[in-house]
């Protein structure tokens, strides 16, 4: 059951001018499921990607970092669930690359145009005849006006489908921020979550669009973690088609480069915290913030080694203010030379911890109070210094451990 | 339900010359239950320890660093379950010293001389009152033969005691090694585990005893995960009563100390894979081991990420040969430079990925039978270099999540 999420109204999803979307069931692993989506994009399409850090990165993965060096302009993306194409060697590129020659035919287009997704089962033989055999389907439904259906179409074991959109005024015009992704389980994205996609119409200089997407993967999927286990897959893509008319965005620090990349962050983040609250079996929604590090990084670790904890996680999962778990992941987390007779920590407005040990008006039922609620968040202050970081995580379930131990059945 | 563990035999467990044990219910949590263990050495043992890495280690562990570096000879060990005495700040430790305090008073000792552990819950106020009050029949039931309550009495959510005993001829005298261990959950030892007790009567030279207990930490305790949590608590010591007769060790390198390492060595490893064995909800033993590492430390990463993996953890508990788990886990390892392509991935004596890649002549009804297993050796050669680690760990099943989501209650 996800937290505090529905599955996104069909008209709050604003097309995007210069995208057309096409869905279809390709049969990829089972039968009458939405499981292949084709993005075209017209020309003059800017496009920028991260990707997984991850040492063992899917073919496809690969064969995106290949095609954006080529720098022949990306005009369209194929994305297939069932099937993640990765620890499948040198034949997992070569059944990638036939995909992207297949949708190239249809198009009229080098297959170097075309960018590969896939996410599924890991070491699998990716089917490529029944993807090409979708895709004329697929193909023949190109519409601006398919987000939903395409955020339908890459779910695996997502139990609703995540898409955001927002609208700005730039230059006296409307500019479209329009994003889907897909999440639920082999969540802790490093660059970038497991295939999400934000377009906009905006008009700004090429040369932005690479820190503007590894912005908005540090403002939102980067901050998500749900079990730790980065994907092979992650894939975060931002497209501009420049197709909204306003004067050229040519610094992200003025006050257009501003406004868009506000929109962008906020798609960004709400598609990034949909993931979690769509997490596999999760019950809770959890902000993790740490303060007073002395620099970002160790605030990470810090918020990381909290948001990973199966101890603390499974305590969210029961309601039960058993929050020395959390002072112990704190003090695991990596901190060399952390003071514990420093520390504060708080759930919500609820002062649990001063100075290393409980707070002595702190009472079992303020805790219990917060901890029943679906959303929590979890503040602890190291007073060493002026950084912090947040992170986004969700309690582990009972669901957790059975859909990850049915997922291939 | 443990993976093949047995309580110990009584009979199995030698006494060791010049340590007595007694053990008594305290109550310091619950009622009617072994909860409080004394373990008094004669004069002239020595003693050393190893202790938790967490920054947020608990006041015993604090105190127990503070009268080692006494060295005013350590001639007791007092040990609670019930309460971690962690996250109590200055009120904790000072609570410790009190309870070394009252056993010092009872053994005609100085405090320093007393050791004091604790095990429970975190965060909560160690009731000192108990303790003092259990003491004296703690101290009446001294006697050399009480290694199997000892082992019951510093349980937790451990559903066995865990206990291991060798003999080896040493100088022609029966050197006896015996030892306990408690851990269940927030296992992943740094230094040592979540207490693990070794005594022996070898005559050694008292400056090797920091050494030995490291090298055993090191293959025993600090090579086991359950869940990857750090604990605040983590101890273990390891006892020399100087009583059997030989001629003093005073090399670790000779082949009287090569005996007697190996024989602590083998109680550690027994120990530490009885932890894993009884770790919470455990339905399988998992041996991960990493060759072909260019560092130690690269296969100790790659083998913690395989172990740690939610993911891969719950496809065990599952018999669900999904594979491709582990490359994932391998790939997100922390070796940046790692090349998928050479990596071969084996299940006992089945061979699934070569070269990065699905080997050609597995089949996935190989791989069921073996993840059907409850003892598997998942083995990973990296191809980059001479370095090889092993890991212990088990799956992630229901039950650990109700066990944690119970476990105050």
């Amino acid at each position: 059951m996800p937290v505090n999420l529905a599955a996104p109204a069909r008209a709050s999803l604003a097309a995007v001018s210069g995208v057309r979307i096409g869905v279809a069931m390709a049969g990829v692993r089972k039968a009458n499921r939405k499981d292949l989506v084709v993005m075209v994009l017209d020309e003059g399409a800017a496009v920028a990607g991260v990707f997984t850090q991850n040492r063992f990165c899917a073919a496809p993965v690969q064969l995106c970092r290949e095609h954006l060096a080529a720098q022949r302009g990306i005009r369209a993306l194929l994305i297939n669930t069932g099937n993640a194409n990765a620890g499948t060697g040198a034949d997992g590129v070569a059944r990638a690359r036939q995909t992207c020659a297949a949708l190239a035919r249809h198009l009229g287009l080098d297959e170097q145009q075309v960018l590969p997704f896939s996410t599924g089962v890991i070491m699998e033989t990716l089917p490529v005849e029944r993807i090409v055999a979708g895709l004329p389907a697929a193909v023949a439904a190109l519409a601006p006006d398919r987000w939903l259906e395409s955020a339908e179409g890459i779910m695996t074991t997502d139990t609703l489908p995540k898409a955001a959109s927002r609208q700005v005024t730039i230059g006296g015009r409307t500019v479209t921020v329009t994003g889907i992704a897909k999440g639920a389980g082999m969540i802790r994205p490093n660059m970038a979550t497991m295939l999400g996609f934000v377009a906009t119409d905006a008009v700004i200089d090429p040369a932005l669009m690479q820190t503007l997407v590894r912005e908005a993967a540090d403002q939102s999927f980067n901050r998500i973690t749900i079990d730790g286990d980065t994907s092979t897959n992650d894939s975060f893509v931002l497209i501009a088609t420049q197709r909204a008319g306003h004067a050229p965005i040519t610094q992200l620090e003025s006050a257009d480069g501003a406004a868009l990349r506000e929109a962008v962050f906020a798609v960004s983040r709400q598609l990034a915290q949909a993931i979690v609250r769509d997490g596999e079996g999760a019950t809770k929604f959890i902000t993790v913030r740490v303060d007073g590090g002395r620099t970002k990084q160790e605030c990470r670790l810090a918020a990381y080694a909290i948001a990973h904890s199966p101890l603390v996680k499974t305590a969210f999962f029961a309601s039960d203010p058993n929050l020395g778990r959390i002072l112990a992941a704190v003090g695991y987390a990596g901190i060399d030379d952390l003071d514990q007779g420093l520390i504060d920590l708080f759930l919500d407005d609820v002062h649990v911890v001063v100075r290393g040990g409980r707070h002595p008006a702190y009472q079992e039922a303020d805790g219990q109070r917060v901890m029943k609620q679906s959303e929590i968040t979890v503040r602890v202050d190291l007073h060493r210094g002026p950084a912090h970081a947040t992170v986004w995580t969700c309690d582990l379930s009972h669901d957790y451990v059975s859909i990850n131990a049915d997922y291939r059945s």
